[in-house]
């Protein structure tokens, strides 16, 4: 199984904007080529297929009778720009993967089998993530059809010039009792597993996640003729904001902060800065942690732009309650784990999944793969033979003994 | 002669590059125009007037037998971008209204007066700076042709461009004995001569600098993934780079220190900064108190990197010594200032000048005017009219009461 879904990998990372490194953005041609590519191998395998109104791909298997709710499986094949090839893709195709040997096999089940891909996770094109699990989960916001990209194109547009109407997105969401669980496989992009030496591991919950815009005010001048006493440097305040989302997310480790982009202007070796402004991006698998940085965060910001005579803006850009994954789910990964011959261990996902939203519709859960050192989103992503081929063991055992449930109570 | 020197200053700050803001950089079509008002201008006032072979205007005005020595009087007419209109031409238009006022009356000196606008202080266009004095003085510095600016031509395809020959540059030098001193008159780009209430000043030195561009090298990585203790942020050290800067340039009033540009990699919401640019720019009228500062700074960053694991690299870009301003040139200017009514205030000069590059071939001194609110390399750059002519009143006076001297022992 492992070296079809490795090749496969290879054969949609060629599908890139950029011919050095891997770009695939939602509603672009290449977009429509991966589409077309994973809906082809959906048919070979047996599965009916097709692309929703969101332009998710989707292929069904039958179960014992027509119709029955489904177990859906999947994750994302869009990119990031500059991406590693694994980020998606290796959930969707162990997937189907897996979905195809049942088949293949003529093995019919208690409940059906969804494979999907999902259209935009990642959220490069339109800074809005989860359009397509969104659209499932029947959670998807009319107003992000009017966000517009680097080419101008709204994605209303996009989706137009695409060949999807806007108006049909609503009829991509799923209807509650017609999914089981949903239960997505992906690398786990950091450096946990490899530490722990395990090829896999389940989700506990995908961390809340805040994110703010921080603009420092101060006062531009000459480097060389206004004095240190006199000057109001949003540079140097905002080097102390860093330093303390460092401190303040640095005691627990079930959290994170992180400052990804500064800029200051006007950006000149000579220019005292006047403006500077930066992202904070806050994380907790346990949302009462998060909430409680945040708040320390955006003190420390006042208090650091009061004493130096700085004027701060603090913009919340995107904030996510952390989602649960269900115990019975956990459960049950962990048993195909156990059975792989592994020791289980649990840990929460730090980055944004497809689950946040699915969330919304059905239960859900995670199989994390071992990456190689922990590096994603970067060209360097890689997951050896091997693992591919465990992650695929497990998927398939956790699916073959798959035990529907009523929802779990938390 | 305030209202001819301010309607002047308006109609050189019309020549420029885009519409709405005012850039005149070197060797480009607003050079030739810029030029040829100016030399339009000399002549008018009986200067004999011409190009030179750097592309400055000089305009000469004999003493009492032609072939005397002369003083030197000037400033520069390039700007920044998007530049206030009197960082420059308020130097050299004060200078020909002087001189205009001199042949006006048809007195003759015992030393000739010359008039220099030069080409290139500010250093926009080939980040380097004072292309026309260093000609003038005999120091140019042949591997600066080979700069690129952003357009990709070289400062030698510019030139020729612009229809001078770089071969032809050392002809501009002019030999020692022919300049008895070169005198500036120059807004002060600083808040010191507003507060002291004054409209002019005497400059003591123009301050040392030396300039670094730093990179640190951490490890990328998610934001969501990566736990801070595994973290290699290499934001993070630059902001501790940064406090460090401001306080190890804070304790001297001597002593300045800026960190003006950043820029962190990849630069994105949720990815750790992986590599961080930043430039350092520190100065100071005494260089025993700079190179301190500049030794602190680096063993600081050195320090930070080691601590956090990150890699440094530290590249001087720009260094150079305090230039002094002659005591009894100073003095002379003194004189002048008492002369109109005030109290004379010596300061140094924290921004660099052409008298940095002039220093080498003959003694320097500059005249400070107050421009509003320290504001300067900005449009609402402004000086008022009563400070334009006081400015000429104490220039004319200095001129007339001008008595040569050999070079002063420091």
């Amino acid at each position: 199984m492992a070296g079809r879904i490795v090749r496969r990998i290879g054969e949609l990372a060629a599908i890139s904007a950029s011919p050095d490194g891997l770009t695939r953005i939602c509603f672009s041609d290449e977009h429509r080529r991966a589409a077309e590519l994973i809906l082809g191998w959906m048919g070979e395998a047996g599965l009916s297929a097709r692309m929703d109104e969101i332009g998710n791909v989707v292929g069904r298997y039958e179960g014992g009778t027509p119709g029955l709710p489904c177990l859906m499986l999947g994750s994302h094949y869009d990119t990031v720009r500059n991406a590693g090839k694994w980020d998606g893709p290796l959930g969707v195709l162990t997937a189907l993967e897996c979905v195809a040997d049942i088949a293949r096999r003529g093995l019919r089940l208690p409940f059906a089998l969804e494979v999907v891909g999902f259209a935009d996770e990642e959220g490069v094109r339109f800074s809005s993530t989860l359009l397509g699990s969104r659209a499932i989960a029947g959670s998807f916001d009319e107003g992000a059809l009017e966000a517009r990209g680097d080419d101008g194109l709204s994605l209303r547009e996009a989706m137009a010039a695409f060949g999807l109407s806007p108006d049909a997105i609503k009829k991509a969401a799923r209807r509650r009792g017609d999914i089981l669980a949903y239960v997505e496989l992906h690398i786990e992009q950091g450096p946990v597993l490899e530490a722990e030496n395990l090829p896999a591991g389940v989700v506990t919950a995908i961390s809340g996640a805040s994110r703010f815009l921080i603009t420092l005010d101060g006062m531009a001048g000459h480097a060389g003729t206004v004095p240190m006493r006199l000057r109001r440097d949003a540079l140097a305040g905002a080097a102390e904001c860093v330093l303390a989302i460092e401190k303040l997310c640095g005691g627990d480790p079930r959290l994170v902060g992180t400052v990804g982009q500064i800029a200051a202007e006007p950006g000149a070796t000579n220019v005292i800065p006047g403006r500077v402004r930066f992202t904070a991006d806050i994380r907790a698998a346990d949302d009462s942690v998060r909430k409680k940085a945040v708040s320390a965060v955006i003190d420390a910001i006042d208090e650091t732009a009061s004493r130096r005579r700085l004027k701060a803006r603090i913009a919340k850009t995107h904030e996510n309650g952390t989602a649960l994954c269900a115990p019975w789910l956990r459960a049950q990964l962990g048993e195909a784990i156990a059975a792989d011959g592994h020791r289980v261990l649990e840990l929460p996902s730090g980055a944004g999944h497809d689950g946040m939203a699915m969330i919304d519709i059905t239960d859900i859960a995670m199989l994390f793969v071992r990456c190689r050192g922990g590096v994603s989103h970067h060209p360097d992503e890689h997951v050896p033979d091997e693992d591919v081929a465990s992650g695929a063991r497990i998927l398939l055992s956790f699916i073959e003994n798959f035990r529907p449930q009523a929802k779990a109570s938390l």
